[in-house]
């Protein structure tokens, strides 16, 4: 029976229920984390032959000689720049190999169009007196607080039928210069699970902004984390920019951190060849380069992309009964009463949970209160606020399936507190 | 007998001798390196067992058992801080352990200065029309260049009777408040080998500046690289500071690039433990943590302190040898002659010669074209120019020792060559 179609008497015994129930789990001091999109030790214990590839019998250098433990090599050794164009699909020499963190390569894009400008002759984006960023809602946290730092401000485009509303976004870099960049996850969307259609690539490619440093940050986090044998298919921007002359509007982001070892894996910066000159050429002063042999050490672990698809079966393996458990506990206990909405994804890291509006806070509070650390309601939106107080991000990954069975026993309750409580309080 | 001291007619002689060595040389169509202050392979083999410390079968927990594979530990795990606090002698509180490369983080000091501010209300460096830089000469190019990079303007300060002009420092940055950082590399400093002397340090931390966010840029690159059983002894700048109530001015910066790996070690910043919460804070927009694998292998190979220092006289003594070929080739090829000058190091990576004004460009030319890369004339300056055409900065550290013969055999015949030649030319 929908939540809705209750009258009051029987939406007030149901939310005593669901007190007592919620009470009863409060009073077991669970300590549980269902916040970050974090691998499981068990997942990283999958890379864990990696640590042997580099070892002190094992040699040191890469293909062309070079020796790995040494000072140079700053866009990475060749094979590196390699297993990434075909992560990627597109050429080597389109590649830049950074450190560890795809996050922190995406802030020092930034950085550099801040004070340098996005190419020789450009304007630096920190001479202006305000710049604008689009921000596809909800997304992803850590996104929005890079914009935050800097004082870009923040317009929110939402999805609109599964997709990224293209028309807004078409609308709006056209109509404002200052308007210098956009965060796209294009596959396995953190937190939604969507891919980017075919049109909506297309479209991407297609912008014609009225700034001419505007730029679409592609952080294709999960190009490779599918959970299923069907997975999605997503549209090589960098060619589909190549056919209308826009590649230098597209900087794309990827990392081995859920390949490997999140905190330990590698990253990538893949752009024009022309932004890619940039980029070294700033770069060069910045460092001598980057880990060398933790570049060696995973491209002789996985033995190129192939050996990284394999991988990742054995991943979606470990990750997908965990989705599992979320979904079907939401198809049992939350959709009979009709109160959140949400999708399948075929990969990626989250779940994007839609509460009746107004829910989202106390949801996650009373979840807190009973030892279940969720995403902060807001966190997917910009400035932490979400209009509708609504959207819960769930990350199945880290917790143990015993784990997850028990926090996602005490979401489903939390859900259901809440929506009935509003609903009473509406009725009043 | 003197150079100077030739009659023309002994000098052409000399000349015609040094022309014909100089012409065999060449012939020989050798490719040797004094260029960069790299370690040897023999040295980076001292580390080698640094690689099996963390391997599949080691543990991958930090001490306060967190996961070193997974996200998280911003500042480093708590025995990295530790290392770098004794190495510093500073406290762990004050250290922020990042990751493979000091100068990436002096980048990112600037960076951050520029766009931020120095902390909480500051103006942020790229908000000046223009801001200046002391910059003590001769000093290391890769410093110099990032102030290039950013449009800073540079003011050279020379050392006087071996130590940095204080009194100029002193005056300069107490009369202009757009004077926003200065370079010191305070021991075994690039290229000149100087320590800086107690009377030095405590001047570095009594300095009034008018700009409130002045800042010491402490390059302690060398701080633990000692070439004799008596080293120099460099007096604490934090200790200092913090007597006098100035411990906010002073980044201190050091890495283990020269004790394990040169790209592949820790780095890290030390600072007052309000600029650490300050870098903390941004910081953790940018990344969710660095490689602290690495960390753990460093931890566990060097076992502390004590370890480090029982390295470093491992590399001393691999590194004083080579050292000792080049000193004694100049003492015995050029002392005589009385055509250069040059100072003995008790520790770093590098001899700086000092040539007849007007003869290091063409020094450096005639060893390029004999197959010697030497680093190029006026490197050691900002802009990369030298006002005296004079110092060169000879690097001994990567070529073997026949390697080594060789090239500063060829390196004495070129300084010889471009001496006689000039001093033939002020003569007519």
């Amino acid at each position: 029976m929908l939540l809705q179609d209750m009258t009051s008497t029987q939406l007030e015994e149901f939310l005593a229920a669901e007190e007592s129930k919620y009470q009863s789990y409060k009073a077991k001091g669970m300590k549980l984390d269902m916040s970050r999109g974090k691998p499981s030790a068990q997942q990283l214990d999958l890379a864990a032959g990696m640590l042997d590839c580099v070892n002190s019998q094992s040699g040191y250098r890469a293909a062309d000689g070079m020796d790995c433990r040494n000072y140079g090599g700053l866009d990475g050794i060749a094979e590196a720049k390699l297993l990434f164009a075909e992560m990627l699909n597109i050429k080597p020499e389109e590649v830049f190999v950074g450190g560890n963190s795809s996050l922190n390569l995406m802030y020092d894009a930034i950085c550099k169009a801040w004070i340098f400008g996005t190419g020789e002759g450009a304007k630096p984006w920190g001479s202006y007196e305000k710049i604008r960023w689009i921000c596809i809602v909800p997304g992803y946290d850590r996104h929005f607080a890079i914009c935050e730092a800097f004082g870009i401000e923040m317009l929110n485009v939402p999805f609109v039928n599964g997709q990224p509303d293209m028309d807004k976004i078409e609308a709006l870099v056209a109509a404002d210069e200052t308007i210098k960049g956009i965060w796209c996850v294009p596959m396995y969307s953190n937190p939604t699970g969507t891919t980017y259609s075919d049109e909506t690539v297309r479209r991407f490619a297609a912008l014609k902004p009225a700034a001419k440093d505007f730029r679409i940050f592609w952080d294709n986090a999960y190009c490779v984390h599918h959970l299923t044998d069907t997975p999605d298919s997503l549209l090589n921007i960098m060619d589909e920019c190549k056919a209308v002359g826009s590649e230098d509007m597209v900087y794309l982001f990827a990392s081995t951190s859920k390949v490997t070892f999140a905190g330990a894996g590698l990253a990538a910066t893949a752009a024009s060849e022309k932004n890619i000159a940039y980029l070294k050429k700033l770069s060069a002063v910045q460092t001598i380069g980057f880990d060398k042999l933790n570049q060696l050490r995973h491209v002789r672990f996985l033995g190129g992309y192939a050996g990284l698809v394999k991988q990742m079966k054995k991943h979606a393996a470990m990750i997908a009964p965990k989705f599992e458990v979320v979904l079907s506990a939401l198809d049992k206990e939350i959709a009979p009463l009709g109160i959140g909405s949400w999708h399948k994804p075929n990969g990626g890291y989250f779940i994007s949970f839609d509460a009746p509006n107004g829910c989202a806070k106390e949801i996650v509070q009373l979840c807190k209160e009973a030892g279940v650390v969720m995403t902060p309601a807001g966190a997917s939106f910009p400035y932490g606020k979400d209009p509708q107080d609504s959207n819960i991000r769930i990350a199945p990954t880290f917790p143990t399936i015993p784990e997850l069975e028990a926090a996602t026993e005490i979401f489903c309750c939390a859900v259901r507190l809440a929506a009935a409580k509003k609903l009473l309080a509406e009725r009043k």
